[in-house]
């Protein structure tokens, strides 16, 4: 019996702390060796991409794979498979467009549970998409927010966002008509934009970090995207990154702070190995910390299982029989 | 709209002719630079394997990738996926049982039509199993057949192979008790076993090789599997392979040949300049020729694009609604 989950099954199913201590257990097995994944594929349409992300949680007992394709202008559509690892059997296939931003929400849930102070309460937004809200989500459920403060640059759209997600998530939110108002006094930074074709990529500064801040960026995820300048990185004493190859690699923003050789190799730290320490690692009170992910198959893999849980759990989604036949060899 | 095709609704979309075709078109559009596929991902699991493998035919307009996961002991299970290259949109999602079979046999009548004598009437098989049967349908769709022997180690197997198949292809076929009185007087031979965990697993012996004769082996496609022996490449003129570089790395066959120096690579010719080249290309008619595949994602995804645009045409499937959201970045 294979589940097929569409959209609005995938939101419903989707619970933002149980997809944190998801993530944070696939994590805890990057650490510990139990999870195989090769380098992601990416190959070249003749108008985008196409890319498949496999991953095999062994001690998790769960495999998959995402399979992504299209381009940044014309939108893009992903998959998520869901195996039981011992047996193979399929368990789920799954619409993963909403969860690939939960699902980036969730690993910045990780990254603030161990670089945030303990002690944060505010929160700075830049972003009202998607990953605003999922990541907003996220930090709420793991930090105690008391406040947030939001900006976008379409007046409607940040206005909307703080009084939606204020219903939400039961927190005040506060839209500010400019990014620098938005972060001022923030313990915890949210940056979560899409800024192709702006004039000007960058969405947040360094300039406007404050001491004791933690920031998480989570958009340039391509060469070509940018959010946040050098600078945040220069300043930031520890980076945190969910994987230190694939972020110098393929995100826009850190291979700018690069090639301004912005910051050491000491200074980062992976997130497996911030998970694998197992308590907050961000040095003294005041240090500003950065995460910054572009997201692995592992994250969806583990998103992904969570989701199929709770389906099995509300009973959503649609069966379907003897879809794979295991073949005798 | 994405059509899910289960192992019947592929078994009954599958016709041989038109897969051979389409598979030959990819194989074109591998020497045209057209396919883009990387090296194929092999995941260990805690008890077996989990294999990824895309391509994105960009001149053909298709792309998609097959997943199979399993061990030669307990079984295997396949998926592949078909998307329309242009706009990205997932077409079908099927069961890949019977149509790994199918798409081998595929192969085999290309690599048949361009290696075997165009004047070849009889076909010596060693094996009686699903690729047995696909791949001698193949070489019957390429050669005017005229008359089949086939053995296997079980009677009741061999016997039933002949019946069915008799009726199936219209042709007649023999059961022989023996492997060298079935390909005795053969001038096209295939090679489709399961020997895993025989005490003697080589089942054709390249002493039996005779003049003019082609010879397919589609068994060995990894490391500790074996159908032939370092002698059938030794007396072969000419060895096509789907991929030099994987049949060499992944075939147990070729690994231990290789370990013999049993042939020059001057021989080996890889299937797409075959088919490149347009014509029969053997050497003389006394010339003994092999092939050897290990099979690739570009068969893959062209035999199931044509099992797709069958199940199109006969309303085939089962329909599903929006099953993949196209986000916006």
């Amino acid at each position: 019996m294979t589940l097929i989950l569409g959209p609005d099954d995938v939101a419903a199913c989707t619970a933002m702390g149980a997809m944190i201590d998801a993530v944070e257990a696939g994590v805890r097995e990057e650490a510990s060796g139990g999870a195989v994944y090769p380098p992601r594929a990416n190959l070249p349409t003749t108008n985008g991409f196409f890319r498949v992300m496999p991953a095999v949680m062994r001690e998790s007992g769960v495999m998959g794979f995402k399979v992504f394709n299209g381009s940044v202008e014309r939108g893009v559509r992903y998959i998520i498979a869901i195996y039981d690892e011992p047996s193979g059997a399929l368990l789920c296939l799954m619409d993963a467009a909403y969860l690939t931003g939960a699902r980036t929400g969730a690993t910045t849930g990780v990254a603030t549970r161990y670089l945030a102070r303990e002690d944060s309460h505010r929160v700075g937004l830049i972003g009202s998409g998607l990953e605003g809200r999922t990541n907003l989500a996220a930090v709420c459920a793991v930090r105690a927010i008391e406040g947030v403060r939001v900006f976008s640059p379409t007046r409607a759209h940040r206005e909307r966002f703080a009084v939606e997600m204020s219903e939400e998530l039961g927190v005040g939110i506060e839209a500010c008509d400019r990014p620098d108002a938005a972060v001022a006094g923030a313990d915890i930074v949210i940056v979560a934009t899409n800024t192709t074709g702006h004039r000007n990529p960058i969405a947040y500064r360094g300039a406007w970090m404050e001491p004791g801040q933690h920031v998480n960026s989570i958009g340039s995820t391509g060469g070509g995207l940018r959010e946040i300048d050098p600078e945040t990185f220069r300043r930031a004493q520890r980076i945190g990154m969910d994987s230190k190859v694939q972020v110098e690699g393929e995100s826009g923003d850190a291979i700018a702070a690069l090639e301004e050789h912005a910051y050491a190799a000491e200074r980062v730290v992976e997130l497996k190995d911030l998970v694998a320490g197992g308590r907050v690692d961000r040095g003294p009170a005041e240090a500003i910390t950065l995460f910054k992910s572009v997201g692995s198959a592992v994250q969806d893999v583990m998103a992904g299982w969570a989701v199929y849980r709770e389906a099995r759990r509300l009973g959503r989604g649609t069966e379907i029989d003897d879809f794979l036949e295991l073949k005798a060899f």
